[in-house]
């Protein structure tokens, strides 16, 4: 059946997001701030700014009238993580006597001041809204990517079965194949995390070290942000999966990844300050760090590989000291705590 | 303290395990079998056809006289997969009489016909030997980046911890970051199966598609290889560490990799004729993929993926339409039925 999709957002994945719908048949209204780029959009199909080369589905409505939000059946969130209670509560107003609109949202990043997660803070400022039909989109999907038809997957995560899988059906054709998963918190913190990790490949890249120093920043990376995931009420299956060591994988090995190629400056000697202006665009991982690891000292849980990439980016660290002292702490066991207590069997005897 | 150390097999990694244990001390014996090569080791500390460009330790004595691994503490084997029955046959009357000698292996395959593990096939020709004293060796670890000393993780995993801290404390230093783990068929498996999903990552790349597909064919590729490798005894966890999705990351996203190049040739439209004459050399993962197919149809484990590469390798199907088979199943949940029976809470109320 044909649904209203109201896309708030127009950058890149909003705009990909928006043609995805409309390739599938649906009545797509895409909201955009810039007049030139509603008008781009809307007269010639485009997005070069932050799609170049590609063709949006011609049937893609741009505007910046947020009126139109009422009438969709499922809007689509997808606007950065600083922008996301201010966008809220802007639509709340809209919304109020639509209780039952499903909600979705595509932002990978943690609210700074507050620590909470993007379905926290909508929730948070549209307290009419009901969990239930609510959900997050994540997984590794480099817009271009998706806008260009390359085959892709992504996950749909949400507390409500049907939720998830009324998006899933909304979303899934021949080159895009959509997973459904009921943990939410992983989900969003994992999409959120790994961008820690994609500085942290960079900046081994940056100082000339190989795939071997990569993969292991990785894969201990991806231990510690499960560690801190679970601490915080999420599965650690999810970090095994798509939204887990999927997008880590795909953020972490492209040269496209604003986080990587932060880290890589930094990696080469450049000041935080000077990565910064030279990426020109909201790095998150950095913001995420801060975040991650104000989180990560109040409940308690150990990441030292966090920690060290914190104290390159804030405390000016040399990274090559960094990786240093983490090669040479004490030598451990690869298995974790929490593993070896969900099952029997694991310990050494 | 010092050790005597044998390492069997003067290939690419042998080489450059040898070289780390002579510069962390130990006295190194390296098994070779051409005499060109043995005295290229010696004489110029070189090995400049698997290892070009890098100086091996000069203190690594090479010698193709098996009678010099009786006088080890500990044996390292690394032999391709298809000779180490043969080669412990051969080495076994030379042990017979030193039954508490440590024997660790970094080989990455399965025996075809038997479908064995590598410790299996050690403890078949050697029965004399225990079990608590045996090791492997495995993760994210180019043999040319040990050797050049750019950080590495490794894992030594035995079912006993003195064994694994032993061989640990042989190998840490301030560039190799040893971990340990309890789980010897997990990382036996991750290291075998994981050139599986190499081979599927070059084809998918050959066929022209992005970073997206890739990471979902990881990603969904290690959901594949743990089912099979917990259905078989391993811990699900070790795919998550440095043996299972470190390698496959190491191997999956470096050029270097002969799997993912003989993938890449498939994906290009070469045959498995042509593809393997490309490569020149074992393409460990082609018989991976058909003993691994064997095993998960005898134990019914679906692996859709692997599935499609063996249609791909041994059935002339067209990786296009393979990729698009798989990308069309019906919709599914990410979670697997595995993890959802492991704990509680996981499944959409």
């Amino acid at each position: 059946m044909i649904q209203r999709i109201a896309v708030v957002g127009a950058g890149s994945f909003g705009s990909a997001l928006a043609s995805v719908f409309a390739t599938n048949g649906h009545e797509v209204t895409l909201l955009a701030r810039r007049d030139s780029l509603i008008q781009e959009i809307n007269q010639h199909h485009t997005n070069k700014q932050y799609l170049p080369g590609v063709s949006l589905h011609p049937a893609i409505f741009a505007t910046s009238d947020e009126k139109h939000i009422a009438n969709a059946d499922l809007i689509v969130l997808v606007v950065p993580s600083h922008a996301m209670r201010e966008t809220c509560e802007r639509i709340a107003p809209l919304l109020q006597s639509k209780s039952k609109v499903k909600v979705a949202h595509a932002t990978k990043g943690l609210e700074v001041g507050t620590m909470a997660r993007m379905s926290t803070v909508i929730l948070d400022s549209c307290p009419f809204l009901q969990e239930q039909n609510l959900a997050v989109l994540s997984g590794p999907s480099h817009a271009e990517e998706v806008s260009r038809e390359l085959p892709t997957t992504l996950v749909v995560a949400s507390a409500s079965k049907s939720t998830a899988e009324y998006i899933q059906d909304m979303l899934m054709n021949r080159v895009l194949r959509v997973y459904t998963n009921p943990d939410v918190v992983g989900a969003e913190l994992g999409g959120a995390l790994k961008n820690i990790i994609a500085l942290g490949c960079g900046i081994s890249d940056g100082l000339g070290y190989g795939d071997n120093a990569r993969a292991a920043i990785m894969t201990r990376g991806l231990v510690e942000i499960s560690r801190l995931g679970i601490r915080l009420g999420a599965a650690f299956n999810t970090f095994s999966g798509l939204t887990g060591v999927g997008d880590l994988i795909v953020t972490c090995t492209s040269r496209h990844s604003r986080n990587w190629n932060a880290g890589y400056l930094l990696g080469q000697g450049f000041s935080l300050d000077d990565a910064l202006q030279k990426v020109g665009m909201v790095v998150e991982g950095v913001r995420t760090t801060k975040v991650a690891l104000a989180v990560a000292n109040e409940v308690a849980v150990p990441m030292p590989i966090a920690s060290a990439i914190g104290d390159i980016l804030f405390n000016q660290k040399s990274p090559r000291l960094a990786v240093d002292e983490l090669m040479s702490r004490t030598r451990t066991h690869e298995m974790e705590p929490f593993i070896q207590d969900a099952t029997t069997g694991w310990m050494f005897p």
